[in-house]
């Protein structure tokens, strides 16, 4: 009860300015004349991994591609108390296409909040602009973040937290955080995903978009987004980027800084060799990647621990990957999992060890 | 002749959107009606580290601050060639007063560049957008980055670089690497100051205000803002924060990866006890300083060294001074000045001891 109390507050100091980024559910997913699953990632994501946000898709005739929930229009959707349509697909470039448009401007103009994470701003459409206008309803950029952030102050904060961090960005911290969450809710443990991508907002209906902040901003936004909480509620924080990826590694510092976690976890994937956007550069080893982050990570609270590893470990035939973690355990002393197919119960098993269950 | 031909490509690589930010000297260094010669700090910077760009202040009728130049009229700044009115106070609150608009606005009209670090931007006055528009003056934020940076790659450049750093931010980084720009250029080496932060660039006439960058482009924009270059060329570049202050480290590591510095030079103050802008953190011995910033900074530069501390020492009495120092040097095993009192040879000695004259 106290949680939701304080996730109200946090929706409401949103629209009071600070951490405004809100998105409103039940969501009606607009797949429109997608051809190709790959390109439903977010979709597929939502209906993953916040099924009962999801009413309902909507597809344009003959789109092959299919999620699995019941197909709504705009009509049914508003009718079973839809309050957004959320693009669920992003084609190669991240655009939005025009032939969407008038069915964006359909779901608008009957009230629907309409949700993009595209770097196209839904502004520049100016007819959406216009349906929304006349409706009440809100067009939501979800790469746009909150304004008013304030300055870190790195002053400590009630409540627990952790986060992923990772050898390299795109790497699973997202879908590690997510399990890790599902998991600590499944065992009754006070929990919030806190989302700092465009995927992981639309799921978790709020966050902030973190690489999109201005840069003196961001640890400050980190300290916003998982704000002062219950002695015994954890916050299950996204990572982004890595400390190890020198084209982001400083929205990876800021992000670590101001969420001050008590925990982190160190997302992998062993086949992996070099950097993903500096191809030049190899990946650093997993105790060097705790190492590092757990000194810097100190600033903001000194008793922070390592936790776990999650692997990727889907490169890997499955003897080796058996073995694989097996070595990899017995080398840091810590639980090493794929969160696939092992689930995060190693994780959250060692969380309670160093923590006790009640935080 | 190699360097200047570089430095205008870098501007006019800017006219055509990376880095745009550049300002036309000579200046005319507005001082309106400023009382107190501490909130002229960004004048008196100007003619201090530049005073071949300066041509004159222009005060109102009573005003007591006096920077030791030339009073010219815009009308004489004009006839001297003057190509920019530059904001040269920041009363308390870093606005700009509607008092100095009337002023401003002539400037423009006669053809001035009005250039301003505030966060106030210029265009809030639409009668200084009028007056600029019928001249063809610009109107030039400094806290306003360029559009289009770019993704840090990570690789490697030509062309050698230093970078400040320090045990907290507002700790003598701007001064330090002014001062051994200007020894190294004293002493017959190619050498660029590269400025991120206001009053720098306008007194390098451009550069990158590196903290209101969006956090995903601050390492690109580092590398923007000290690009490929002559081997024997050395770029001294303007830190901004820490890796120690949990507001705005992010910034200073995606700067540190940007710049891949050959060569840092550590600022401290023996007498600051605790971090500036979060007073319950410590602030690091320069020792760990050193050491976290080499760790962080061999991601993008597996052979850069520390080639000595720049110590605020006017906290200290005159013996007290000469032994801190002597204390510091020995204990690290580098040079250890103060800039003010010093200058910054024995740091260049250092720099050439290490990486020979030719860089």
């Amino acid at each position: 009860m106290k949680v939701e109390a304080h996730e109200k507050d946090l929706i409401e100091a949103g629209d009071n300015g600070l951490c405004r980024l809100t998105i409103r559910s039940p969501y009606l997913i607009f797949l429109g004349d997608t051809r190709e699953i790959v390109d439903a990632k977010t979709g597929s994501g939502l209906v993953q991994w916040c099924p009962e946000k999801v009413a309902g898709q909507l597809r344009f005739d003959g789109c092959p591609v299919d999620l699995g929930i019941p197909d709504l229009s705009i009509d049914q959707a508003r009718a079973q108390g839809v309050k957004s349509i959320v693009i669920g697909v992003a084609p190669t470039g991240g655009t939005i296409s025009r032939r969407w448009i008038a069915t964006l401007v359909q779901a608008a103009a009957a009230g629907l909040d309409v949700v993009s994470g595209s770097h196209r701003r839904l502004e520049e459409f100016p007819e959406l602009v216009a349906a929304a206008k006349s409706s009440g309803a809100r067009l939501v950029n979800v790469r746009t973040p909150a304004d008013h952030l304030p300055v870190a102050t790195g002053e400590k904060r009630s409540g627990r937290r952790l986060l992923t961090v990772g050898t390299d960005c795109a790497i699973g911290k997202k879908y590690s955080a997510l399990s890790i969450t599902q998991c600590m809710k499944a065992r009754g443990i006070s929990t919030s995903f806190r989302a700092t991508g465009q995927t992981g907002i639309m799921i978790a209906g709020q966050g902030v978009p973190i690489d999109t902040v201005v840069a003196d901003f961001v640890a400050g936004a980190a300290e916003v987004l998982s704000p002062a909480n219950a002695d015994d509620h954890w916050d299950i924080i996204e990572g982004q980027g890595s400390l190890f990826n020198p084209s982001y590694a400083g929205v990876s510092l800021g992000l670590l800084h101001g969420s001050q976690p008590d925990a982190i976890v160190v997302c992998h994937d062993p086949t992996r060799e070099v950097i993903d956007t500096a191809r030049h550069l190899p990946l650093p080893s997993v105790a060097e990647c705790i190492d590092l982050h757990l000194r810097c990570a100190r600033l903001t609270n000194p008793d922070v621990r390592c936790v776990g590893v999650s692997v990727n470990t889907s490169g890997l035939d499955a003897e080796r990957r058996v073995s694989y973690l097996a070595d990899l355990s017995a080398e840091l002393g810590l639980p090493c999992i794929d969160p696939i197919q092992d689930g995060c119960d190693a994780i959250v098993d060692r969380v309670f060890a160093e923590f006790g269950r009640e935080g």
